[in-house]
Parts: C-alpha cells; structure tokens; sequence
C-alpha cells in the first residue's frame, strides 16, 4: 500500500526545486605534478552535488548508476575557484538523470569561463533495503530545460545499450538518428 | 630536430610495460550516508592510476582529456578492498587510450567480484609549456589486448562524435554499425 | 599613479555581484564522537565561502582579518548537506565584511533550517607584496542589505575596541547604545 | 538521584589539570593562494583542542556552543609550526569557556611569535541523549588565571547579549562599563 | 569445536596467493617544507598494504603488532610514483609477518630505483571479540621466499627481546649469532 | 669558514629546550574497519612530532633517516585522544634520536594509559643543498635524560648493522652484551 506522503512525493516536481550550487577553491592537493585540476577530483566533485540535487529531487537516498562521456577541455589551476551547477533533466521510473556544469574562474573572479559539463544518473533507493525505488517526474519551465528534457531519452538509449541491457537494433532513436547519414 | 633519445621513446612499446596496479582500502569518508562507496571517488582512483599507466607508456607528463561513459553496479562497503588495474589500449598521435578495470574483495579477501571498468584518454604534454607531444604507439601481445586495440577505433570516433570534432556523418564506423539494423 | 584598470576595479558594486553559494555533506571525519559536525569544520567553510565572495567583490586576493562572535544552536548530523551562502555587507578602506549564513537539511532535502550565521571581515592585498589595497565600495539594493550594510558600522567599533585599536571611550556608537540603558 | 562518581565529577578543579597542548606543522593543503594558512584551518584547529581541554575539564564529551571574536594578525607560512594551548577560564552552570592561544615558529624553532587566540565556550552533553549537564567549577591558581576568571562574567553577558538571550539593559557589567564613558 | 570452513582456512597457503601492489603518486600534503616526502606517510602506506596483504592470507582481520627496523635512504619528490609490494614471509600460531618493498620512479617512469623495505608483523583477530585468532601457514616456493621463510625466526627473536617477552639469554639463535664474533 | 651564529647553533642544548607535545583526536579516517587506529597512522603522527622536536633543536630542516622496532599493544579507538611527546636522547654529528612517546585517553580524559613509543632518528639538512650538517650536543639533566643518553649508543649500533653500515663483528657493544649469555 502506498501512503499519502508517498504521492506526495510522486508529484511531479519543478527543475527549479532541486537546482544545486557548490564552490570549491583548487588547493595543492587536487593537483597533478603540472599543477593543474587532476580530472577525477572533479569527476567526483560533479558527482557529489549531482547526488545532492538527485537527492532533494527525489527526496530518497541515491547512488550513482551511471556518467555519460566526460571531455576535459582547459587546464585549472591551484587557487582558481570552481563553481557546479546540478539539475535534473528527467526521470525514469526509479532513476533521475542530472545535467552538471563546471565554470571557472580565478580568485578574483577574473579569466570566467565554462569547463566542462557531464550527466550523471542515479538510482533512488530505499534506505533500509537499498532497493530502487520510485521518483517523481521532472516539470522543464523554460526552452533550456525542455531541450535537456528531450535529449535525455536519446542518452538513455545510448546508457543502455553500453551496459549491455538493450540490444542495438532495439536502439531506435540511435538506428534513426545515424542511419539517415547512410545511403 | 627530433633527438635520438626522443626516437627511442617514440619506438612502440608492449602494453605489458606500462600495466599499473592500485589497491585502497574503502574508509568512511569515501562512501555516501549508506556507507557505500560514492562513484566518484571510484573516478577519482581510476584517474589516477590511468594516468600513471599514461604516463609511463608515453615517458612524459600527461593530462585526462575524457573519460568514457561509466557504469556501477552493486556497492562496495566501507572497510572493502579495491583493485584497479590500469592498461594502454591503443596511442593516437598526442593521446593513448588507458583501460581501467576495477576488483573489488572483503578484507578477508572473499565476496571477491569485479566492480566495473572504464577507458579514460589521456594527451601527452610537455613540461614546460604544456603543449600535445607525441607519444609511442601501443603493441597488443594476446587476444585480450587485440580486441581492446582493434575496438579503441570505434570508441575514438564516438568521443569525436560527441566533443564536437566531427560530424555525425564523418563517423563511418558507427553508421556502418547502426545502420545494420535498419531495413 | 593609478591606473584606469584600478579606477574601474574601485567603481562601487553590486551585493548580487559576489554573492556565492557552496553546498557540502557531512562527512564522518567532519564529526566529533557524537556524530555531529564539528563547530570549527563549520567555520573552516564559513572562512573559505566568505573568502571567495570577498576575493570576487575586491577581485584581488584577500586574507582573514577576522571573525565576529560565532554560536552554534543545534546539532548537524552526519549525511546532512549544508548550503553556506555569503555576501558582502560594507566595504572600509582596505578591508571588506562578508555575511556568512548557513543552512542545513538532511539528504533527501528535508528538515530543513538555518543553522547560523557570522560576520568575516577580509583585508585585500596585493599579490606580490601582500600588502593591504583599497578596496570598491558596497552598494545594497534592499531592506535586507540596507540594514547589513547600516549595522556595519557599529560591529566595526565592535572590532576596533576588541583588537585594541580604538579605546572604549572612542567606540562612540556602543556608548550611545549601551548608555541608554542607564539611567 | 546523583552517584557518588558523579559528585566527585562536580568537585572543582584546577586550571593545570585539563590544560592541552597541541602542534601542527602547516601543510601546503591547509594554505590559500598566497601560501599563508587560512583563517578558517586555525579555527579548526583551535576549536579541536579546546573541545578536548574541555571534554577533559567536564569528564564528559562536549560540544562547541560559541565562538567569540578572532583576529588574524601576521600571516603563517606553509613550513611553518604552530603550538596551539588551551586551558578552561571558567565554568558556568553546564558550559565551560576556553582560552585558546596559538604561537608560531618556523620549522628551525626561529621567529617565534604569538599569532592570536580566541574564547571558545563547550557544552557538556551527555552521552545518550546529548543534553546539556552539570560541569565541574574552575579554581585559579594565580593571577593571570585569576584575571581570565573574573573577565569571563563580562564576556559571558556579551555572548547572552549577541545571542539574543538577555536584553541589552539586562547586562549590567557592560552598561556600567560603556556608560562610565558617557557623559 | 571447529568447523570445516576453519580447517580449510588454515591449509597453509603460497606466499603467491596474498601478493599486494599499491602505487601512489606523491601529492604536495605528503611532503616536508622541502618537498620530500615524509617518512611517516609512507609508513603509514606500508601498513595498509601489509594488512591487506596479511587478511587476504589469515582471511580474517588483522591488526598491526610491529614493525621492524626502517630505513630512509633517498628523498623521494612530490610527483613521483611510489609502488609498494607487499608477500607474507612466514606464520607463528596467531601472526604472520608481511615484507613491503617499495620502488619509486617519476612520472614518466624513468629513475627508477628501490627506496627501502620493512617488515610489518600483524595479529589475525576474530571480528566480534577481537580476540587473536589461529593463521594459516606460508609455503615459499622460490629461493628468495625460502630465505624470507628461514630469517623469519631471528627476526621474530629480536622482536620478543626487544618487546621484552622473553630474556636475552632465551634468545638463542641471536647469542649465536652474536658469539660467533667474540673471542 | 664557520660563522658565528653556527658555533652559536653549535653549543650543546638542554633536552627541555626542544621537547614538543601534539595531541590529536583519532577521527573515523584514522581507523580500520575494526575502528581501531591504525598502526601506520600512528607512525605518521609520531614522525611528524619527532621531526619538529628534532627541527627545533638542530635549528634546521631534518629528515627521517630511520625508525626502531615499534610494537603496537592495545587497540586505540575512535574518539580517543593520543598525546605524543618527543624529546631528543643524544645527537651524531649530523643527526640526532628522539625518543616519542604515546598517551591515550578516551574523550573525557578516562581509561589514560601508555601505548607505545619508538626512537625515530633524524638528520639536519641545509636548506639548499639537502646536504648533511653539523648538529649540537644534548645535554641531559636527570635520571631518565641520562638513561635515554647512554642507551643510545647501543641502539646506534644496531641500526648502523641492520642498515649494513658496519659489520656485525663491529657491534662491539652488541657483542659484549649478547656473548655474556653464552657459556
């Protein structure tokens, strides 16, 4: 049986709700032997507010089920200042994808600019038993939003057939979407 | 004017030579409120040691330039011991290609299972300026290392695909292959 | 001589400018033996948030000058996220003061409620010879940055009196507010 | 009903008898930009220690309730070893105050100086249900512990006052003290 | 009683079954004021891969007894790679003592060189009350194992001197050792 | 040419004028999935300690050159508190021994007991070079200074045999010590 706090759960809810910000300034540490942002210190600071904002959207405990492509464009520096902007994009059943930026700039706020960007998605679970569990669905307000909103089934399509979980040729945005450059 | 110890470094060299080993031990603060591991400080230890089997293969300095979509199956606990093992793939001109697969065991040693894998590519870069230097090419040794030096290509051209690089239609291993299964 | 760039850089701003957000969760080795998150980890990052906020408003480098009475109300568990949010409320001279505020909530986004505030007061310096630099001047847009930016004043006679720098006597804001209770 | 243990617990004590001594060496993590250790990683450090002078004066585990004002002064140097000394000044009903210094030397033991310190104010909690509970009184044994005794009653009213429990004109000490300027 | 299980966990095992690989990249936190890195940091890695190594042969947890006699040689620099092996050389009823050689070169895999090397000793303890418990033995199968295998009892002998569990004039094969120099 | 600030820094010092005191707080990262502290985590801080004591009293920069047999007895748990005191027993021409001793006491000051100890030796660097220099004499003041002084020539020479310095037919010491138990 499904209880009234439970529907209210499973109230759609607004990208807005559960948007999340985080700053972090790049300290030794976080560096390779060049002095520059080693990519999985922030692959993991991308997943750590990409949980936080999964999680509030949800309003359940997540874990990281997947990481689409990750590009590594220009270096950053020790001192600079990063700032990660998480949002979801869509739900599915028991999963919500995330769409996580990176910008950039020094500690005076000088040389903005983006980084990167990646989508993570995670799996609500229960606490008790860590089994998936349900999450609302996603409401996109503005042009942005719907774009990321649409795209997100082509990326799930693509997520599942790495992970082995649907063959190819039931791929059908992926058969459409490359097949028509053949002739 | 290409010096004789630079000819000698770009001599193609065994996949053997450059196979990396890590080993951690899970502590509290890597894991989530459930004390599971959180995936992106899995991402981080596969950065690193992927960059350490990068950067002895190409005998210079290198940096992440992406990391290919990564997906997590079951927890690992706190108190868990993983195992990362890092291999060159294939080079490509400035970059080479690393395979990172990840083990996981109880301290004891038992409940021994393999946790997940991803290929992380790195560019070769100079010390002093930071610039893309060449690196050796990559000689596969079994079976194993051939079909992970032969499918390197098709995975290179989805990461152009999606970085932007080329067109879609210029992606003529993916159109081949998705187009298959259309009729 | 001063040149048009430093003319530029002392135009007074916006609060809205260098308001910056950091988001954190709780990890176990934040907390003390009873699982709550240590006061002085709470106001390592009140420090570091404050800092990037000042650094943004100056666009220079900014040191700590100091740290307005802190209290600390009820516990923040291990899991929990908090949301440091930091603004500049008044600029004197050399140095700026950031109102640090934070709230906290449980992972799934609930429970949520301020668990304090401080006042960080930053000195800008210059790069090579760190020493302080005039800082640009605060404008507030609204009530609430308004009655900061009013108060400023008198918790900078706080200060003074309390580093020794002016004598009580001199800290004519607190004699006229505290000598209206006596009668 | 009160044990025996519990009333030899609540026997006062002196000052030397829970007084902790703590050094750190600064490390590259703990510096901003400018190589200079962060206000913020001072605090840290010196609310550690003044929990554990406290915990140890209390017999109890304890919690930091306030901080009172901090000034940073000269700059610390990655290199560089700090002593940080706390001692209890005083306790009230179940909350105990703390003077916490902090010296510096660099690493040869040269250019010793003092650097700040700070109150910091704990409340002993205990262990089940964290709720606050008597603490031992304090015995001064002479007269720079006798004058960090008697001063505690006046930084006592400022923390009521700042923390909005006692009115402004409840605080008799600070208006007799700002008041003997007004005239 | 004992069970099966038990009896197949003390079959004694090759020394090849629990062979453990670390490597690390040497970060500035683990360094001096001059850049090298700390004898305690590495230490403290040669304990963690010698209490995989020993749970991965007892299966069971282990906790550190002792380690021996270490040496620091060269420096080793931020930036460099450190790879740690660590073998089970020999089993006494409860404990098992672990060798961990360390090599080091820099990032590109050039000067290479072994740094040092050590014998940690741990206790297989029963996870509930922590108690020791009975490990299975080790079987050298080379001449360098077997050598391991033999020293293995003086070493043992030194360490029950030097913890005082036994008398001098008890430590046989150290007198001699040691009288054989005497005439 | 010597100068005369290092035949100042020459003049053999007292024992007290270096003796250095660290407490620390053992946090969750500190321990084993038995949540006891690790041993290696134990040698980390007893080398960093023991290198300040040394630093101090050489007037310079030091580095570990080797650690004595450590044994590690009863388990320390999370939450305790470890107080390490290190004194120096007697200098080498170019390098010096600490003695560090280890307390602990849970977080209310009960259950304080020793834990163990260990001689950690040091050698003083100059800044530039990293060459070996001269350090002054120790002075010892009682009984147990004495007792640290005297022994410490023994445990040298342990040290030069297992460091395969001098022979073991060199150990004059050693060899009087052990043969007497030979008959």
């Amino acid at each position: 049986m499904i209880t009234f706090a439970e529907i209210m759960q499973m109230e759609p809810k607004l990208v807005s709700t559960s948007r999340s910000v985080m700053t972090e300034m790049i300290m030794p540490n976080d560096t390779n032997p060049l002095h520059h942002l080693m990519g999985g210190n922030l692959m993991r600071w991308m997943d750590i507010i990409g949980g936080i904002c999964a999680g509030k959207h949800c309003e359940s405990h997540v874990v990281t089920a997947s990481v689409d492509h990750v590009s590594f464009h220009e270096g950053i520096e020790v001192g600079e200042v990063i700032t990660l902007t998480a949002q979801v994009t869509r739900a599915f059943n028991t999963s919500v994808e995330t769409f996580v930026e990176v910008h950039v700039a020094d500690i005076k706020g000088h040389n903005s600019r983006k980084s990167n960007h990646a989508y993570f998605t995670f799996v609500a679970v229960d606490e008790k038993n860590h089994r998936p569990q349900k999450v609302p669905g996603v409401i996109p307000e503005n042009p942005e939003e719907e774009k990321l909103f649409e795209s997100a089934q082509r990326r799930r399509e693509v997520r599942l057939v790495l992970a082995g979980r649907i063959k190819p040729e039931e791929a059908s945005e992926l058969i459409d979407y490359f097949s028509a450059f053949d002739e």
